[in-house]
């Protein structure tokens, strides 16, 4: 049963390989320059993870969140420490970050039942 | 010689002393909840703040750089980290960020001279 | 025959549920401080809604001017009223603002059909 | 002696009425709009004074913030029910507001004192 | 088949229309400023629909983006100058525009489709 | 005598040269990359001025406009021209742009003066 993390992940596959088709230097450039801002640096990658999770948060972007959670996920964050990285991220940001947080806590349940489903 | 770090402190602690003296008892449980996100949790307060910088530098608030600045150098984040987690904050955030990181790289090195001088 | 209100007032409830099971604190302190905003102050809460309202719509989030819509709808304002309240957000907030008009007029007209169909 | 109030209101008239001599009809008639949004209408000016308050304060605009208090002390609402309003704001807006937040009320007191001075 | 891009328009057209009906004099003098500000002036109308994209473009508003799109196809801009007015719009604002650019090139497809189907 | 203009220019220039110190591969790239978006490519430069003006207005950004104010005025835009453009960023981004309006046509007429003066 696709959900809508499986939605996201084909839709964001297709439209970058369509914008990587467009060949946009400038574009291109950025996109590097965007997964490199999440590589082993003074900061390891882990970290990062969380300050692109929280910065997308208080940004109020549900497909930023998505796809930091799922790094965060990766990078072994645990559930707890995601919730108080988001709690800054509200009090930072106010109640207008309430319905992000609610997307965000649903994504990392799903992201939980995707491990669970893979390890069965 | 006072720095513009002495006058935002000076600013801050008498504009808050106000503040409290208003005696709303929403806005006084709202500074407590503030202050408590960045203590002891799941993830430790050098990390929070670190977050607090990240998600102060996305919104552009130059007051709330300079105040979690103050509390980074207090967690001893070391210059290189600090640089590199504004660089995530400026990728998230688009060169709308440069000024704000002017801002910042000259806060920090504002707050080296400080403590260069409480040595001396 | 279901509305998407009662897809967003389903989906509120479920997930603010499952934040409650979390138990972080300072996400529960949050959630009860954002209740509080809204009660018998020096203002009433009807107007305290309206601010919510106007809020909500210059930061352009559909799901919390839902939200406060209904909440304005039980405090008995009327739809000119509404109309006059979202004027000032989209001259405060610009044509950027006119979606989440679109949007809100959009729920104006659901609530006050449910209205209608409770009473028939 | 002149308050910071008092050069925000010399710089506004100067440039409002440099805007004037400009002649752009856009601009112009977007200037006339503004002021309508808050004249009578299905809501009186009082309360939509407020609604301006408080979508200057999310929207982290001190400018605007001064320009809404103004009118709001000239409109009769009280130090308590501004402070009220700006809890909204703060709730809705998050710790981001803060400045904004010690600002608005620095500013509530420059005005009482204006009233005082005036009186005497 | 219906895309997207057909529901966007029949919901804008119908919404816009239901506010129309509301008479409210306020928001209709706004939709007529906004209509006028893209005719013909001291810059004509085609450079006014490229501003008009990018500024929707930082300001992360997809319906805005779709809107100023089809204006700009109109407008005859060509697909790789919308991707440099595109470009410009990132790299000022950052990696969160990024769910939007893929929105906005999808869009450009969905359009260019459009066209090749009306001639054939 | 100096103006406003003189100090952004030799803080800018200061802060960049502080920042090009500071030898952060990402960020360093982030600036040229930012550099580049308004070189010629499918737009001329002239227009992408534009674009970055107009970007840096709704996003409310006074230092980002009088960076592109000077841009735009040695790329050989018209003040007629740039009232324009600003008139769509003012009616894009509402009321709350108004304060960065003024400060735009204080910056304008800064410039126009400079130009006078270096003829002189």
């Amino acid at each position: 049963m696709a959900s809508r993390l499986d939605d996201f992940r084909d839709y964001r596959a297709r439209m970058n390989e369509r914008i990587f088709q467009i060949d946009h230097l400038g574009i291109k450039r950025f996109f590097n320059l965007d997964t490199a801002a999440y590589r082993e640096g003074a900061l390891d990658p882990k970290t990062k993870e969380l300050l692109g999770l929280v910065a997308s948060t208080v940004l109020r972007c549900d497909d930023c969140i998505d796809y930091h959670l799922v790094q965060c996920v990766d990078a072994e964050w645990k559930d707890e420490e995601l919730y108080d990285a988001l709690n800054v991220a509200l009090i930072v940001g106010g109640s207008i970050v309430i319905p992000h947080l609610r997307h965000a806590v649903e994504t990392i349940d799903l992201l939980r039942a995707e491990r669970k489903d893979s390890k069965s």
